[in-house]
């Protein structure tokens, strides 16, 4: 027996103007809970239907801002402030974002690799197959909000994702430019086609993609920035009134341009990097050493740099194993 | 029958001149080894007997800028270069820092809060009886360098423990403002007599104590911060050659007030501040604010300065629970 | 290369008469048992082959009256007293009757969800498509023995599955009558297609479940009430003798309506019920509140019934977070 | 060094008049914050100092009657209402209460086997330092609620704790009446001193225990018990106006007589009760019988009683090992 | 969107001649490396392109002779000294060989039970779908190097897999053969199609398996045997020069019969086995008996051999389980 | 209030002569067990009282030969046979036996560090206690069964406790050399006072310990040795009748010389090790290497034997880190 439709449940009614705040319920039969749900939080801000512009957050349950800056728009803003629907999931993935994980401590899995999901699947899939069975098809946007995440800081950035039409692929960096986020990058994830975004580039939704400073912490910076990027974007797409905020940044789009420009560890100890975030580097070059702390007369490993460009991310956690990515450089994309 | 004598053993000779990079063992018979030790790394590099600092980093396990800073003396610094004696550990808590957490895995406990420890007690507690028992005895200084571990964002500073003797206190300051860190603070912890830098102290040897960038990173302005901080420690001490290097950093000593200066968490949830490291506050305005992701409806409760100073620390992990420490005023010390 | 038949191996002769009390055993390749099976008791009490009833217990593992009246079944029935054909197994999902854990420990999953299996799945795949691939073909009638496990206290039932055939219904709402448990229910599980019973409906099977008191204890009464229960509808389908005893019990069939008929957290804390089982209730009115014991100063929060009815069930732990099922209402079963 | 003061602290003063809600903090430096505190719900109500009472809750973690009362009083009582002083800590072992864990999760501990505890001992032993040497001297009598835990269901009961000094055991004996439970019982716990009702008795404070329904879970039954028990203790030490309001229960005192009245599982297994709560039962009859789930074809093996009275506790959960406290029974206290 | 091809990536060029010791990475992102790799060891020493034999080790992480020996090759072996190419991949299962497990700690799925994986799956079966996706099509021939893991102590051995084709299997024979193991032996996994080896032998590549003594140790005397070995069969496969080293060993080719040829735990308990590994036993003979430690009063369990023959494995650690695998019988194999 | 007496109960009377088997318990108040028990099997065999020998397995829960061969005592052993007193304790750790762990579940400690014990510690200081407190007392001669372990492998000895008596060091010697097992050694765990052996030898009883072979498993080889080796000191001693039965084993006394006598690994990864037990071996030739399987380009790291002899031991699982004893050296005993 085949089943195609989601068995996510809600209360709410997406052909309802005004501003609903409630649940989209996953049922979850588990040891301590036979009978319960798994209770993802869902909004809708309705003045008419068109543009639809999903706002999502807490794809990975250990990035901040994006939930953050979701649910002030939740608290805060007032259907009549509003041309069309915005569909506003601060915490997709709640069970990754109750326990401040990258990846749901329920069935261990990426929610950003499990696109287009599985309707009778574990709960992350369920959940993913309800945001594109249900969701994408209602919309005309799709704003994706990532952070670094416990194991990274990266620059603030706005995010291309990769599209094989030109036509969407203009709207989206349109979009991407709007966010005037300090950085603005292409990142095609080794290709990977089970990720949110590139789910909803094929769908042909306008997408733009986020990642703030990361670490697993939050700033007063980075909620500052995503905070203008939501709004900006909004505005870009006619959803909310007034011109696009402007903000400082690195002029052009960057990209990472293939596994050479990750520079990934070698061997378990206390990874120090040479080199802060934004520094240009050389390929070639030492890109920092690790260090075996158990064993301080042996010296250090350094790691050299595959590709040269900008330093756009680095590993945040001190303790690496082989395989961990220390260093991500970016470089100019090329049109 | 009662036992005194630590059960450690080393071939280290305390005595030999010239360098000595080894370790000290500590019986552990568990599961996966019936009749194994824990090694500590422990080196002496000796020309001479007067001065004796110890050098002790990994006193928490994923606090490393120490670290990679003794295992540079440890390789790099030649006898010749020494008047005196050098005892190093930069991996102390040598479990802890295997695992890169604060507290030893094998006992749970807090190396610094088991002075001056047990000679058949758990492994942290053999440890720090040896440091006590052993190495504190061979001293007349003693420098322990941490930093904010993962769970705090600190301003580097050199830490000045509270001392009831005034002769000491006199010589721990001067130690201390050798170190040219950016701030140099007073730290209480609670009066808790069970630190390496109290038990130091009573001990009668200068002591000053470090407080890194931490956030469990490594960062390499707070290397190049620590690595000069030692090196001008041990200048001032007269164990190497060479004048004292002047560093920026704000003037006088502060210090933890009292309890009213810490900030913390009253609820469960993601802790967004409102200020940077650094930045000056008044008693009783907002610090930040806890989010309720699972339920963006919720309205974030605030959270207040109890003390006015400079905002000396800050949580790292954007989760918190009631009690956890959200924030940390500095204020400037009275004499 | 495609694997469709189960690769569990028994020695039990299904076309055998007499009793063969024995296993089905499912190959488990493990760390510490390379070579092992995972051995589900299997039990054959035969006298002809018509009509075949399959009785279930373990479904979940924390869920004990089915699988000790299985096993007095097992025990004391004589193959003499039968008429037709019992396939008694008292714990199908082995690894977690063992774990007394609703779902198991090897994979994790919910047995009542994996149906109808996969031969090379995991464990509980491959043991729930033995029993859709193996025994559902050899069976009439399917009596599935469930109790309301560690999470649910629940009103002692019979259970009607939802079936599209009104002729297989009739019989099913007999044998459910039969069985003469204190309250009737017929209940969807959300219109999930993985369930055991509903499999078995599919499958054309006469299919009997039920629902014993629950908490993850053991009571006299509800072992009585099972007894009495499994006795009655084998006597009902005519494979042992004797008059169906008859039982007090509430009139009619209840259901349980749709998703307004649970009440779910809002919030963690500790649930304080306001109703016992079977108390009549009404939509609005408040079910019970939830304590922050953390914080005594809080007001509890009121939880309120979204449908009418009568309580059928209610979580046991104390303990609660959002979307656990607090109460579930039953309302009569329109025809 | 030798300490001997608690190291809690907290903004409530004990000498003001009014009601104060609040927490006493235990500095705790743990991996995930090295600078926190653990926030034990702290609560005075005042209208002169004398009779002082202390109300404790939660001194296990998964008994939740005593902290939900408590945080009624918390809440609801007015100042005016009282004479004398309330000294309310309905969640006593915070970390434990969090958890919903008979034990603290922070060092394993039973706080009820850890007094009078250590000032500078695991958290577990500060909390019950702070108890038995801040609120003890302070106080005039002790009521400490307990339910039966997750492990155990228990008649409703009020308990007296074994007294040495005549006069006080009768002053006892006259609380535990005015709680009006439905049982009376003497509790030894195998005469061990390290409880906090032995140690309130050996302070010369009148002590009264409870025991609840217990399983883990909240019945509105127990609740309504409780609360009313604990204002006619407060009636009868003339702390709040009005006479004690009756209940039904058994007369006289009943006692757990030695080892021999427990009944201990002798195998892993299900174990099945004979009896309910409350039933006469005879030395040397079955109490019930452990099934071997996984072995239906073994026979089970019964327990027996090894003293004669009432069925005074029983375990809930359904599996057991040997050793696990299976029965109690209770008979007549002699005087 | 269908993924077919491996997402892994490797620099290691299979065409270029000489000797390339490298890594085949797989992008992994997970909580604490959100953009790392899982870098399995992948080295090519080629003079020419035929034949083309892969070595494979650590598929599983507890078996540690096949990884040790094929180490020596990576670091030993000349380009000169080989004809054609020898895909080296010594711990293909590299997450279980870091855990030193059996199976994955990524995903806890046994790689040898993967086959022919998933491109987009998790790790495990990843991996597996670049061997037999990739590497498959580029070999002739195929040596899988087990030992007994940590569950199983086993008689040295070259393993043959189960053929449907008789020209091939010819072929297999005489590569197991030129092994020259103490012993030879079929074994068919129960059938099991998921195994490396059977997808090999389906692919058409000459395929030889191994298992070593096992129990998760490493022996002098194994090593010898592996080292032997592997050479051997490249010798006879013409890859390298020389003739086969000739070994003592049992003639003929033995087989596991069927399921009765395995010794399984009835209860759980402590296995003492009556025999070592190469005695010769018959049917309906005690193979051993399980212990009950806990409860010295209760005789132990006698388990029978089901089957006669030789016995060929047994398990290692002392502590049983009902299911476990005691002991393994083998007799010889009817051409 | 200090208590002295131990808590463990039991209904065994060690002056009653015949065979009493039964249990020590000990009240044990847990999440899931708040009155239970941890149940020692104890077994009294007495004709007599004199002498009285006890006989101790199970100190560690991985070593199985002791507990097997004293349940064969228990069970088979007439008290007419015997002349004195057995005090058999086939599985004094009984929590570790359970769970075939070195050390005990319940509080992570070794019992053999635990000597003399606390009335009132953890499960396993109580049951040390009630060994040197209670059962020491009552007796003239002890026995203490080891085995290996999990991380061992030892050649199958009997052990003798150095002893400051030479009156009872000759006692002790010639019931070691009773024993008649393959070789004699003494250890003297670095000195520690806490083991059962170095207290019963303080508390003046006759002393004799072993270690079987080892790894975790039985052998029938050790059960043999041991089951002779135990019956001969029981002859020895004048306990049972008939003369002590001869064994093969070499001549004199061994001892572990000091610290040099351990090889001791000082990387991570895999431990190859170059001879078996029981090889002669110089000081300062190779022992054995670690692999580094994740890198198999990195040349292994040889060991190197500290001190010349004999292998008396060496490490099972091939998993390493620094510190874990890989081999161990015995050297003959200079008297
Ligand atoms: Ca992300
Ligand atoms: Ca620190
Ligand atoms: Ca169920
Ligand atoms: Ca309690
Ligand atoms: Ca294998
Ligand atoms: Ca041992």
């Amino acid at each position: 027996m085949t089943v195609t439709r989601s068995i996510g449940f809600t209360d709410i009614d997406f052909d309802r103007n005004g501003k609903q705040v409630g649940f989209v319920s996953f049922p979850s039969s588990v040891h301590d809970d036979a009978w319960g749900v798994i209770r993802v939080p869902l909004t809708v801000i309705r003045n008419g239907a068109t543009p639809t512009v999903i706002l999502q957050g807490g794809n990975h349950g250990d990035e901040y801002e994006g939930p953050i800056v979701l649910g002030e728009i939740v608290r805060g803003l007032r259907p009549e402030a509003v041309s069309g629907r915005l569909i506003v999931v601060p915490a997709v993935n709640l069970p990754a974002v109750e326990a401040s994980r990258r990846v749901s401590p329920l069935d261990d899995l990426n929610f950003n690799r499990t696109f287009p999901g599985d309707p009778l699947g574990s709960t992350t899939q369920q959940i993913s197959h309800y945001v594109s069975s249900v969701l994408f098809p209602l919309a005309d946007a799709f704003i994706d909000l990532h952070s670094g995440g416990s194991s990274l800081s990266i620059i603030p950035s706005a995010v291309l994702e990769p599209c094989a039409d030109p036509a969407l692929d203009a709207r989206n960096r349109a979009a991407v430019e709007a966010f005037q986020a300090p950085f603005k990058v292409q990142i095609a994830n080794f290709g990977d086609p089970r990720t949110s975004t590139s789910t909803a580039v094929r769908a042909g939704l306008i997408t733009v993609g986020t990642e703030m400073a990361g670490t697993g912490t939050v700033t007063p910076e980075a909620v500052r920035i995503c905070r203008r990027g939501v709004a900006n974007v909004l505005r870009h797409l006619g959803v909310i009134e007034g011109a696009v905020e402007r903000g400082e940044g690195t002029p052009g789009f960057h990209t990472i341009a293939g596994t050479a420009s990750y520079v990934m560890a070698s061997e378990s100890g206390i990874f120090e990097p040479y080199h802060e975030l934004g520094a240009p580097v050389d390929k070639g070059t030492p890109a920092g050493r690790i260090h075996f702390l158990e064993n301080p007369g042996r010296e250090p490993t350094e790691l050299v740099f595959g590709a040269g460009g900008v330093v756009y991310g680095k590993r945040h956690p001190g303790r690496v194993r082989p395989g961990n990515c220390c260093m991500v450089v970016a470089s100019p994309l090329e049109d």
